[in-house]
């Protein structure tokens, strides 16, 4: 009947509103149930189950044997770590899949048949589940005593899967390849040709006083690659050339050609050609997001208008503003843009809207939330009001920012003094009276700032926030530490007490008082510059941390299974080398990583093929995905600074969208008809 | 009278004319002697003389005292230095300051009194003259015997002072350094904080055992400083980390936050932030120097139509076209474009040339030179014209590339069977027949190719010069070893007769073999445009290479005089330290550097005061610019090739103001008489 198409098409444009909102693909079933099913999974509790799955399942390499995970990492002190009974993973790992399972079909049924078909990603997932399966009954067929889970490698995939944006990012990293691979070939011809040199120059001579060279670094051609490629790396940078440099200054034109041509020509090459190939990247990955806000938008408008009461008119077709307006109710949005929208439809009087004004209502969603802080409080004493401007005026903080200052040197004074003392001969008499002093300073601080702006308006600020908490739990510290150790005087060093010992605490404090003093960014121009725009960064770089996740994970486990068993006691120094050369380069992401290579050593060849593989894609191709990324943001912010200097007092609720906002293309009216024509299950009428 | 006067504006036209060729500012004097003394200062003799003087006071300290230049760094090896007699590098020194003070003379009477004043540069290069004189006397007073030299660390500046690139892209940098000084600041910061931190996390225990991290690295405060620092340039990364890491796992969060924010993000950010600086840089350049060419012709078009012999009309002021080529004979310039402008002359028929038809003339002087290879014999003979089309065709270029790798592969897999014999043991007759042979073919091939395109044709390409120079090289190599050693024969191993043993001879045969197979490059289309890229970076790269000698010649000098007579053997660990600190970041550019700084010890604070500077100026800021001249280059020719990939075999003469052409702004008729108004010597008629 028609009340029910009429039900249809109202929750039709429910979900499709919603899609915009959420910048989603509209190419789902649209019939009744399916979009009862379609809400369901995306709703906040099925999402989140999703993401805790993927979670544990990830998580559990942490306690899986062969695991080390303990507090030391020192092989001498550290306990043997926990083996869970063979069954207790696995059925945890069971539920998982059980998940992945159901999470695949509703997916698969939401998207119907033929599009399936063209989903690789569905694919890939079912394909994963299947291997997945089947490794888990023949790992409980061989009581867990099997010798290779292949589906822990395969584990990362379902974390990759299930976000649309580290998919996007992956296709956009696919794309640079082929440069990549030429930059990578020409490392790799600069790398032999050099080898070859170094062979013939560096060849064994019959002094063998002279030798030193050859018999360190270039004894034979795995030998001088690894030395070669290592000096790529500038790990060994001074130690290969010093015995050729100190027998002929002349040998040394060698390295130098080396090095400059390797590691500053090719690999800023590499820099260059990657950032050459992003810097389009999130200008178009937000379009196509406008886009399918823009196409949900329509979508709702086209099955709106093809509601039976609505009078057909020939020409052009309208919406209804009640019928919007009871669609509205039911959308789950941002209540501050609801009401936004509400008032819009309230002010235009009209009974009817146009395609142009409903898209016209929405793009109250693409705009910035300007952030309004309550007001303060109005007192009616003369003096509370003189109070009030004293104490919200800039200056007091200012003269807050001082005192922390203050406060840091004292610490900084005591801390160059006690350097060299020993523990027993520390006095925190001292130090425990100023920091009582500035604690005090702070909590009265906090408390004239509160009487001034009032609760509400004084926490409205981040940066009160932040200042407060750290206020509140120093004081709590103060108190405990006076509780249990008493009132400082001069010899005040007593044993420990309780939880912490006075030092520990004293040190905590002084930890704290340390953070604080990063409240001081926001009132520098350039420092909160600086930080937005990491913030935003870090923001925008979330798809490019769980890609570094997911090949992390990888290397991690296929790390394990490489070199499971051959964990032999190694030379020092030979260890020593190998942690060098990982970390040098990719420096400090890796501990996750680390932590398994510390606990593997070298066998041979595959050991050096599985690093050198590591180098290029966690050092080489990530750090300049970063750097691309950075250069990217930074100069549209710096840009931007310097066209809105004026407009810096309002505070934006910034997001990539806005960021980009000024050049970005709105999609044609044709363009959207023409898409939702090609919708696989929506008929339109016209 | 009216002759003398014609020709003074004949004179004035070739000046005005030679200053639009070689870029230079038109705003000197222009009466005939001045003009006179213009074009002689301006000859390639005297500028020559110029360049000579500045290379010679340069090189003055490889051989004054304390210089180290010999073979070998090894202090126990090496013999004493060549100390110069008192008076030798003096006479030399007084010398070159005679040529400044000529030169600075000159300089100043051309520009004009009023306009001495405006130019810094100028006063500073007197002050300079004025400072080493001084310097000089005081020197020779002391026979020599003085303990600083302040002259020394001043010379860099002659260099500095002489090329117009140097002064323009100091300008640059240095508008660059606010934003620099800012970021530089954060890393303050950033490092003091951390400092903090980590002297209170890593403080001194009772228990001895587990104090590794703060005996070492944290200790007090300097410690901890260079601590960090060093951890910055990620030279001592994982040493710096494993003794709090083995201990508890949670210490590992400290230093990857220290690395990730500082040696991540605020070292990118110096990088955006150059970047972001630079983007306009050369571009800019680019365009003054085409406004000077415009406004050097447009004064020479001015000066030629106040000629008495031109009527003069009401409106429009005209040049003859006699007077111009009479002009044109006594101009200094390239003869292609002299002979291209006359041809122009001759096929517009007019007599009289308006101010646009002039400076259109002169177009030439902008364009590309199209080179044009010489035309290929022409053979009567059937026999021969087949033989050309064989020898001629690109597929027998390819196998000789074929064959190329051929040769590189055998010495390789003989390079991999010798790695581990004795000298004594090693045969030579393989190797030494291949590469007979391989010899043989590349003779022939350069000779079928010689009869093929014609000894001239052959020449004009570079790839041929360069193929057919090393086999010239080759063939004499391997002449004189069979005329010393012999044919090949088994067991070929002789000792040592002559200048080179045979296996030095084989080995550089091998060496030059390998180089030889660099020929492949521009068969390859991604290398030859990394090449080219690379080719125009360091044509570019000129000003920033003269500031670099600038900067480390100070900083040399400056360290010589400060640790001179600091020599002491030290410790090897911590020399080596020092060395792989400074190294590991700059690596290799460096040698004339560490030429000295292996010399000297370090004394405490000035040592790393000096260091860090050193560090932050050469490794970190030069790098950087470095980078961003390279994205710039790079992505610009990136951009070029994806537009004009048909026209990519012509083979252009590039030259940067070329690559900018179609981005350039023509100057304006109105900005070029202005400019002209302000000339403080020409006084236009109208």
């Amino acid at each position: 009947g028609a009340g029910a198409d009429n039900d249809l098409y109202i929750n039709q444009a429910i979900v499709f509103i919603e899609d915009a909102i959420q910048y989603r693909s509209i190419n789902h079933r649209v019939d009744s149930k399916s979009l009862w099913l379609y809400r369901w999974y995306y709703s906040r509790t099925c999402q989140w189950i999703l993401s805790l799955t993927i979670t544990v399942i990830l998580a559990l390499a942490f306690i899986e044997e062969p695991s080390s995970l303990t507090v030391t990492s020192d092989v001498r002190f550290r306990l043997p770590a926990w083996n869970p009974p063979c069954g207790l993973t696995e059925s945890i790992e069971l539920l998982c899949f059980l998940v992945f399972v159901a999470d695949v079909s509703v997916k698969s049924y939401l998207i119907g048949w033929k599009e399936f078909w063209k989903n690789k990603w569905l694919m890939a997932y079912i394909l994963t589940l299947i291997v997945s399966l089947t490794d888990w009954i023949v790992s409980l067929s061989f009581f867990c005593k099997e010798s290779v889970r292949l589906r822990k490698i395969l584990r990362p995939f379902f974390l990759l899967q299930n976000s649309s944006m580290m998919k996007k990012t992956l296709k956009s990293i696919n794309s640079t390849l082929p440069e990549m691979a030429s930059v990578v070939l020409l490392l790799a011809v600069h790398l032999s040709l050099f080898t070859m040199f170094a062979m013939l120059l560096f060849a064994r001579t019959k002094d063998n006083q002279q030798d030193k060279e050859w018999v360190v670094y270039f004894r034979n051609l795995p030998d001088s690659l690894t030395s070669l490629l290592v000096l790529l790396t500038t790990a060994n940078n001074p130690d290969v050339m010093i015995p050729a440099y100190s027998k002929n200054r002349a040998y040394s034109i060698f390295f130098i050609l080396f090095t400059v041509l390797g590691n500053l020509f090719l690999m800023n090459l590499l820099t260059a050609i990657i950032y050459n190939q992003f810097r389009g990247y999130l200008l178009k990955s937000v379009q196509s997001s406008l886009f399918r806000r823009r196409l949900g938008i329509r979508a709702a408008f086209e099955v709106l208008s093809s509601l039976k009461e609505t009078p057909a008119s020939a020409q052009q077709s309208y919406v209804s503003v009640e019928v919007l307006l009871q669609v509205l109710q039911r959308v789950q949005m941002d209540s501050r843009c609801k009401q936004a929208i509400m008032r819009s439809i309230k002010m235009c009087s009209c009974d009817q809207l146009s395609a142009a004004q409903f898209q016209k209502l929405f793009e109250e969603l693409d705009k910035d939330a300007i952030k309004q802080h309550p007001p303060s409080p109005e007192y009616q004493s003369h003096f509370m009001q003189k109070m009030q401007f004293a104490f919200g005026h800039p200056y007091f903080g200012y003269l807050g920012n001082v005192v922390a200052l203050a406060n840091i040197i004292s610490i900084c004074v005591v801390l160059v003094m006690d350097a060299d003392k020993q523990p027993s001969e520390r006095d925190d008499f001292f130090l425990g009276a100023i920091n009582c002093f500035f604690i005090l300073y702070y909590l009265l601080e906090m408390l004239l700032k509160i009487l001034a702006m009032g609760l509400k308006r004084y926490l409205s600020y981040p940066s009160n926030r932040f200042d407060g908490l750290l206020t509140v739990i120093l004081l709590i510290l103060e108190i405990a530490t006076f509780a249990v150790y008493g009132f400082p005087h001069p010899g005040w060093r007593p044993e420990l007490m309780g939880l912490l010992s006075l030092w520990d605490m004293v040190r905590l404090v002084n930890m704290l008082i340390v953070f604080r003093f990063l409240r001081i960014i926001p009132n520098m121009k350039f420092m909160s510059l600086v930080v937005t725009t990491l913030l935003d960064l870090v923001k925008n770089l979330r798809a490019f941390a769980g890609l570094l996740v997911v090949v992390f994970y990888a290397f991690a486990i296929t790390g394990i299974m490489l070199f499971k068993g051959a964990v032999v006691p190694l030379g020092n120094t030979r260890k020593k080398k190998v942690i060098s050369w990982c970390s040098a380069h990719f420096q400090a992401e890796v501990i996750y990583c680390l932590l398994y290579i510390l606990s593997v050593c070298l066998i041979c060849r595959w050991a050096k093929i599985y690093f050198v593989a590591w180098w290029l894609i966690s050092s080489v191709i990530w750090v300049n995905l970063f750097v691309a990324l950075l250069l990217e943001n930074f100069i549209h912010k710096w840009d931007r600074r310097c066209h809105r200097e004026s407009l810096s007092d309002i505070e934006y609720q910034r997001t990539v969208e806005l960021m980009f906002r000024d050049v970005l293309e709105e999609p044609t009216e044709e363009e959207l008809i023409e898409k939702l024509h090609q919708h696989p299950h929506l008929q339109l009428c016209r």
